[in-house]
């Protein structure tokens, strides 16, 4: 891709980005009551990279059936989907920072941040709603199943802090429903409400399926080679919390010896000292796990763009191809 | 009503009651995850009197142009919509019980709470997107638009137990949504599953709103008057908390000096000893409230049915006197 098509996609995603964060910023933080608004308008300033709403615009777009309609509400109800789950999961992680802000549990208290989770994930139906018309039930069949998936995935996720062991088959199950189904329902539902066909829905769904996949493993590998600054949350902390990813169970597979008993260590202590983790990034690199992270993202990556060939144009497949591009190579 | 007819009522409620009951057994149990789903199954096994679903199913009916459809998932994802709010606010009030058994935060932990009442919710919406057809969008609507009255009216309750003056009128405003809403929802969605035509399903929601009302009222009497063993809860525990009721503004409302000292010291001293509950409910019945309290549910009893009368078949407006002459009459 030449250094001019980048720039131009990349003007593209803000100029979305942009729209999506205008609309996000009035429209819980006007609603009464306050106490149940302003809490939940809070997350919501915290920022992102809005990236699912994207995914429902790119979609929608990429199928453009209905060209002169515009799918903003839906592109805002999958991001108010997103920021319910961040505000539950943080309570359930025990977490005191989100985006570089106290977490919305901290801030408030436990009551009024389950209760701001609970109202994002009721006004996202309620804006889902608005860009629905004779395809509704599939859309919100859609967009439930995710948020079904999403709550099964965190289910799971935590189930596996308690057990010793985790297959790498088991994480990219658990991983599939709660990054990698958000993905998939983002691409699906914009699908759906520009009118795609059966094949252009497919694809795209599996489209995002795919790249979710890839962008967990990315997460999981940001943790280790990331760049500290850039990347915003501390490097090496899901080692730190012995955290089951990607290259944790990865590691547990292709070591040997001294090697496995030293990763076997980061589970049977529920984590290691701060001081240990460059000893650990040393040991994953020379394991050959973070080529293996690297290996898998770009094969989820270029699954999810394959399936793209399935779109009539191929100008609508390049912006995918750009965003597929940026989310393996980001730093953050 | 002669009692022929109210057994009648009786056993056509048992066997819609039971229907209800025999789906709700399994629809959560069989799901896997079973850390997530477990717990969820938890709440559903406590019973209840279900009567949400049955508000649709006898809605649906009142309006039968589909006469040979049935909405058993229409009427299980309300109940599982009921059981996602009970499950939050549970935890918001710190309650340790619920219909005689420990409260499922208590039972588990609250991060198991908060995702097992987020799939409840997740699963509402599936099963109710199970007996949408034409008619998905305002379907789905009407169901999100109760959801998002449920998390304002709690947010308003928790708002309340702050606030040392409540006026009536905003007291109504809160019930409206925590729980009118809810019951307003039900009757909606029945009549518009059922196919009613708009003068129907405005009558049956408006019944549903002002039942919802005179129900929550009940509520808050039986906290002074009910029977304790039939009551399923401590008689008193509203004063106990010092709960902003009915029966506490309207004493707030009518009382003067040395009595009004006396209603304020409930507020002042976020709440009474039990050893004080007969005194109170003594002054209560001295003021006049509980006959106000009484004539209140009367009257949104009365307006409610009266709405009824924008129903084709007499026969149809029956059971929901019936319903009404139950829930107004109820000790429990």
């Amino acid at each position: 891709m030449t250094g001019e098509n980048q720039k131009i996609f990349y003007s593209l995603y803000e100029h979305e980005r942009k729209k999506v964060e205008a609309k996000l910023s009035t429209i819980i933080k006007n609603r009464k009551p306050a106490s149940l608004y302003g809490p939940g308008n809070y997350i919501l300033e915290g920022g992102g990279k809005r990236l699912r709403p994207i995914l429902v615009l790119l979609s929608a777009k990429a199928v453009k059936k209905n060209s002169s309609s515009s799918f903003y509400n839906a592109a805002i109800a999958v991001e108010l989907l997103h920021n319910f789950t961040l505000v539950h999961d943080d309570i359930m992680d025990n977490a005191d920072m989100r985006r570089g802000r106290t977490t919305l549990h901290k801030k408030f208290d436990i009551s009024t941040a389950i209760l701001a989770g609970d109202s994002l994930l009721s006004v996202a139906y309620e804006y889902l709603l608005k860009d629905c018309n004779g395809n509704a039930k599939d859309v919100l069949a859609s967009f439930t199943k995710g948020l079904v998936e999403v709550c099964e995935g965190q289910s799971l996720d935590k189930e596996f802090e308690l057990l010793q062991e985790v297959s790498l088959n088991e994480y990219i199950k658990m991983i599939e429903k709660k990054t990698a189904a958000m993905a998939e329902m983002c691409c699906k539902i914009g699908a759906q409400l520009g009118g795609g066909n059966e094949k252009e829905i497919k694809a795209l769904t599996n489209f995002g399926k795919n790249i979710g996949i890839a962008f967990q493993i990315q997460d999981d590998l940001l943790d280790i080679v990331g760049d500290e600054k850039e990347f915003g949350k501390n490097v090496g902390g899901d080692l730190v919390e012995g955290k089951k990813t990607y290259l944790l169970l990865k590691a547990l597979e292709s070591a040997r010896g001294e090697d496995l008993e030293k990763i076997k260590l980061i589970i049977e202590k529920k984590g290691i000292c701060r001081e240990e983790i460059i000893f650990y990034k040393n040991l994953y690199i020379k394991l050959g796990v973070v080529d293996e992270a690297k290996k898998e993202i770009k094969k989820y990556s270029a699954k999810a763009l394959r399936l793209l060939n399935n779109l009539k144009h191929a100008e609508d497949r390049e912006i995918f191809v750009w965003l597929a591009d940026s989310l393996i190579n980001r730093n953050k």
